[in-house]
C-alpha cells in the first residue's frame, strides 16, 4: 500500500491566537459566478480518453440501454434533435430510473442548484433523487457502492435527496467539485414524472479570474497547458489555498509551497499566501514543528501527520514570498518559526553530515515508496538550508529590526541576529557528505540508501540543491535522461513538477519543455480541464488510494506548468 | 396486478375556497412529545415473527456476521454486556460499516435527531451516514436497492447524509413511521470514528393521549387489540386523519370513515373529523363527483381517483358524525354534496334497480380483484342510501332551516326539503332487486355477477345494508362461516373490519369476537405495535404493491376493532 496514515495523538499543538489573528486578517473575498451547462450528455466508451471513458451528445452512443432505446424511438417519430439541447431540458420528463448529465463545459468549485417541478397528476409520493458531481466523466462510470478503497467513501460526490414538496428550487448546501452533474430520478411515481429547469454551478474562488490577464503562449499545446494550469490553481484558491476542492479541501505544506510559486506567477494574490503561512505557524507542536497540513474549514486545526520535507518547506515558501514581496513583519513574525524547523531537521543530521530520518517523520518526495529517499532527503535539506541561511541574512538586515527576532533560547538559538555562521557550517558538513558519499563521480550520479541505488528523485533534488555545480548539475540531468526517462512508477505532477524544475535548472530547456508537454500535456489529451493529483502514464488508472473514485481531479500540486514557463521559459509567452 | 392506477387528467375539480376555509377552522393542534429508545438491537431470524424476522439484545444471535464476531469478542475480552445498553450508546464507537439499531419499544410518528460526535484525531473527511427508519424490524432486513415494486421506492425511509462539520446534533427535518432507527456509518476515514449520544423522537400526533382513558377490557388479548388500535389510530390523526403516517399520508374517504367511528370511540376529536368532511366537500370536480383521496400536505388538492363507494361514504360518515354529534351547520353545508353524490351513483343504476359500474368509477370493496363486486357494490349503495334517507329527514327537519338547502337544481333535485319520497321509491327498488335476482334463497346466500358467484363480501355488505332482515341476515352470516371461513386471499383490515361488523349486526358476535382475536390479534402475535395496512392470514408477506417495503404499517383503516368492541361488546370493557 502507497499510501499510511499517521495516528500520534500523543503529540500536542499550541494555537497561536495572536498568529490565527494575523491569519483572519488575511482573509480573502470568495468571488463567486454563476454558470449554466453548456449541454446534455451521454456517457460512452472512448479508449482514447481517461478510465476510457468519454462524453457524447448523441444517445444513439450511450452505454445506457435505455438511452440507446429512446434515441431510436425519437427516430422512429419526429426528429427530436433539438429534445437533447440543454435549452430543452425543462421539456424532458423524467420517471423511474431516468437520468441526465449536464456538462458545463469547465470546472466548477461551488454550489450547485435546480429547479424540479412536476409533470402530471398530483405529487402522491415524494421524489426520490440521485445527485452525482464529477470532476471527470469516467467517476460517473463507476459505482459508488463498489468503493473498497481506503480513503474514505464519504468524498464520492454523490447525495440522495428526498423532495416532498414540487416544485421546488433544490439548492444543494454542500459545496462541490465539478464539470459534471448527473441527475437520476430514482422514483417519482406511475402517476407523475418531473422536469428541470435553470441548473447553475455558483463557482466561487478567491482568484479574480478576470483580472488574470497573463499573455498565453503562442504554442497551442503550452497555451493549453498554462490554461490549464490556472484554472487548476484558481480551482483550489479558496479559504485557504486547498490541495484539492475535491478531496481533501485543505491546506498541506508541500502543496502551498507549489500553489504560492503558480500564484506569483499569476493571480499573485499575496494575502491568501501570508494567511497560509500564519495558519501553519499558528499551529505547531508544542516543540515548535509544524504539521503536514492543517484543517481550516471548521475551526483550526492541525493534523497529526508529519513529513520532513513538509515541514521543512515552510521555509521555503516564506523565502519564495520574500522573493517577490517585501515584508519585514512577516519576516519578523515567521522567521523564529523556520530557526524550529531547522533545528528540529538537524537532529535528524549524524555528525558526519549524513541525514537519518526516523518513521514517524518520514520524507515524501513522492507517493511511491517503491525508491529509496535517502539522498532525496539530504537534498530536500540541503535546498531548504540555504533559503534558509538567505532568510537570515535579510532577517539580521537592519531593515528587520534585530530586536524583535524571538528564536527559541531553548533550542541554541541566539535571540536576535540569527547564527548564520554555524548553519553555514552545517551546510557545508551537508554538501560534502553528499559530495564525498553519496555522488558517483564516474557515472555522474548520485546513490542512495545502503544499496547505493540510482534512482530519479536523488538527481533531481540534489541539481535543485545545487551540490554539484553548474555544470555537474547538466551531466547529471542529462544522466538521467538517459538512464529514467520516459519516467516509469511515478504518478504525481509533485514528483514531474522538481523534474522539470531541475532539468531546466540544469539548463535542458529542451527536455523541460518536452516533459511538460508529454506529461502535462497528457492530461489534456486524456480529457483533462484542470490537472490530476494523479497521473502516471505508463499506468493512467494508477490510485494510491485503493480506487479511482476518491481521487481529486483539480489538484494544487499539478497546477505548476505556468509557473514553471513563466520562470524558466519567458520567451514562450513572447 | 391488484392495484391500478388512475389518471383522469382530464376531469376539472372546483375548490370550494369558503368550504376550505371551514375546514382551516377546525385544524386540530399537534402535540409534541420526546421519547427515547428503550434499547439497543440486533435483527435476528426469528419464524414466529412477520416475515421470520425479530429482534434481540444481544449481538451474538445477529444476522450480521461482523456484529457476531464483536460480541465473541467481547466475551473473550472483560464483560461488556453493559456496552450493548441504550445508555452505553454515547462510548460506542462507530467506523466504516458499523451500525447501530436503536429500538424506541413503541411506533412513533414525528421527527428523529440525535448527537454525533467524532472520535479520534481531527475530521479529515465528512462523514457518510445512512439513517434508515423502520415501523416493522424486518423492514430493516429488506434491502432498498433491490426493490422493484410499482409504488414508489421514495416510500422507503431511508436517508444517505454527509456531515461535513462535528460535533452536531442531527435533526432530520422530514417526518417519519417508526419504531426502529438504524444508524450506519457508511464511511468515516481511518483515523476518527463516531459516537451517537441523545437520540431522540418528537412524537405528532393530533390525539391527547393523556386525554384518552377509555377503559381496557380484561381480557388480555382483547385488552393488547384495543391498545393497538388505539395507537394506530392517535397515530394516523395528524393534520388530518392520514390513512397511514408512512405512506401516502393523505385522507382517503374509505379510511376516513372508519378511523372517525374508531375515533367517537375514543379521542371523540369531532373538529378533525369535521375538517375531512369540509376538505372533501370543497375538492369535488365541476359536475358535483368527490374523488376517493385529497392531498393536504403541500396544497389542497384532489386525485383523480374514482371509487363508487369511497365517493358514497362522505355520506356515510356525515352520517356517522351527526350521530354523534349535532351539528346543524354541518349538515346545512355538507348535504349537498351527499345529494350530489347520490344522484351521481343513480346515474350507475338501470330501470331494474341494478347497479352497473363503470370501469372509470370502480366499486373497491377491497384490493382483491379476484372476486365480483357487482352484489357488495348494490349493498353499499343501499346501505348508504339508507343513511342519506336519515340526513334527509334531519335536513328536512326544522331545525335544519330549509331554505339555507341547496341541492343542485339541475340534478332533479328540489332546492329545499330533499325529495325523500323518490329516494325512499329508490330504494326499495334496489332491495327489490337484490332479493329477487341476487338471492339464492335456498343457500341463503347472495350471488354476485353474471357467474352468479358466491363470496363472503356480497353477503357482508347485504347483511350491513340489511336487505334480508333480521332473522335472515343471521343465517346468512352462518352460511358465510360455514363457507367462507377461514377467510382467504383477503388481505385488507378494511374488509375483515366489514367481515366483524357484519357478525355482529347478525347477532353472531362470538364469531365477530373470535374473528377479532385471530385476525387483529394474529398481528399482534406476529410483533405488530400498530396494525397493518395489509395482512393475509394464509399468506402473511402478501402486498398489493409488488413488494412489502413500502406497506404501511399502521395503517388508519385497521384502527377499528376499539370501535367494534365499544359498539357491539361494551360488555367486555366492564
Amino acid at each position: 500500500m502507497a499510501f499510511k496514515f499517521q495516528i500520534n495523538p500523543d503529540i500536542r499543538f499550541i494555537h497561536d491566537e495572536a498568529l490565527l489573528a494575523k491569519a483572519d486578517a488575511c482573509r480573502p473575498v470568495i468571488h463567486a459566478r454563476a454558470v449554466r451547462p453548456r449541454r446534455l450528455v451521454c456517457l460512452q466508451q472512448d479508449p482514447g480518453k481517461y478510465m476510457g471513458w468519454g462524453v457524447c451528445e448523441d444517445e444513439r452512443k450511450s452505454v445506457r440501454e435505455d438511452e440507446r432505446e429512446r434515441a431510436r424511438e425519437d427516430e422512429r417519430g419526429s426528429a427530436r434533435e433539438d429534445e437533447r439541447r440543454v435549452e430543452a431540458l425543462p421539456e424532458r420528463v423524467l420517471r423511474r430510473g431516468d437520468r441526465v448529465i449536464l456538462d458545463f463545459g469547465r470546472h466548477c468549485v461551488g454550489h450547485f442548484s435546480v429547479d424540479i417541478r412536476k409533470s402530471g397528476c398530483a405529487m402522491d409520493a415524494p421524489l426520490y433523487l440521485r445527485v452525482r458531481l464529477a470532476e471527470v466523466c469516467a467517476e460517473l462510470a463507476e459505482e459508488p457502492k463498489a468503493y473498497e478503497g481506503w480513503l474514505s467513501r464519504s468524498w464520492i460526490q454523490e447525495e440522495y435527496l428526498h423532495l416532498d414538496v414540487l416544485p421546488a428550487r433544490l439548492e444543494l448546501p454542500r459545496r462541490y467539485s465539478f464539470r459534471f452533474v448527473e441527475l437520476t430520478v430514482i422514483d417519482t411515481s406511475p402517476k407523475w414524472g418531473v422536469t428541470f429547469a435553470n441548473p447553475q454551478a455558483e463557482c466561487l474562488s478567491a482568484a479574480e479570474e478576470e483580472k488574470q490577464a497573463i499573455p498565453l503562449p503562442a504554442d497551442e499545446r503550452l497555451r493549453a497547458i498554462c490554461e490549464v494550469s490556472v484554472r487548476t490553481l484558481a480551482e483550489c484558491m479558496q479559504d485557504v489555498f486547498e490541495d484539492g476542492p475535491k478531496r481533501d479541501r485543505r491546506l498541506w505544506l508541500g502543496d502551498l509551497r507549489l500553489q504560492a510559486l503558480a500564484n506569483y506567477a499569476t493571480f499573485d494574490n499575496a494575502a491568501l499566501v501570508k494567511r497560509c503561512l500564519y495558519l501553519f505557524a499558528a499551529m505547531a507542536t508544542e516543540d515548535g514543528r509544524l504539521p503536514a497540513c492543517v484543517f481550516t474549514s471548521q475551526a483550526y486545526e492541525p493534523d497529526d501527520t508529519f513529513l520532513f520535507d513538509y515541514s521543512l518547506f515552510f521555509i521555503s515558501a516564506l523565502h519564495d514570498y520574500l522573493q517577490v514581496h517585501e515584508d519585514p513583519e512577516l519576516l519578523r513574525d515567521l522567521y523564529p518559526v523556520c530557526v524550529r524547523q531547522m533545528n528540529a531537521a538537524w537532529e535528524s543530521v549524524g555528525a558526519d553530515g549524513a541525514l537519518h530520518c526516523g518513521e514517524d517523520c518520514p520524507v515524501f518526495i513522492d507517493w511511491s515508496n517503491d525508491f529509496n529517499k535517502d539522498t532525496a532527503g539530504q537534498a530536500v535539506l540541503i535546498y531548504v538550508l540555504r533559503q534558509f541561511l538567505t532568510l537570515g541574512q535579510m532577517a539580521g538586515d537592519p531593515a528587520c529590526a534585530p530586536g524583535q527576532m524571538t528564536g527559541n533560547p531553548a533550542s541554541g538559538q541566539m535571540a536576535g541576529v540569527p547564527n548564520l555562521a554555524l548553519w553555514q557550517t552545517r551546510l557545508d558538513r551537508l554538501t560534502a557528505y553528499a559530495m564525498s558519499e553519496l555522488f558517483d563521480a564516474d557515472r555522474h550520479l548520485f546513490v542512495s540508501g545502503p544499496d547505493r541505488e540510482l534512482n530519479a528523485a536523488s538527481q533531481v533534488w540534489m541539481v535543485l540543491a545545487n551540490v554539484a555545480g553548474e555544470a555537474e548539475n547538466r551531466r547529471i540531468m542529462e544522466e538521467t535522461v538517459k538512464n529514467f526517462f520516459p519516467v516509469r512508477g511515478i504518478a504525481t505532477p509533485y514528483m514531474y513538477h522538481h523534474i522539470a524544475e531541475a532539468l531546466f535548472a540544469a539548463g535542458l530547456k529542451t527536455e523541460a519543455l518536452d516533459l511538460i508537454r508529454a506529461y502535462w500535456g497528457g492530461m489534456i489529451d486524456l480529457g483533462a480541464d484542470t490537472f490530476w493529483e494523479s497521473y502516471q502514464p505508463d499506468m493512467p488508472d494508477y490510485s494510491p488510494y485503493g480506487s479511482t473514485s476518491v481521487l481529486s481531479y483539480c489538484h494544487a500540486w499539478s497546477c505548476t506548468p505556468v509557473y514553471l514557463l513563466r520562470r524558466y521559459a519567458p520567451e514562450v509567452f513572447a
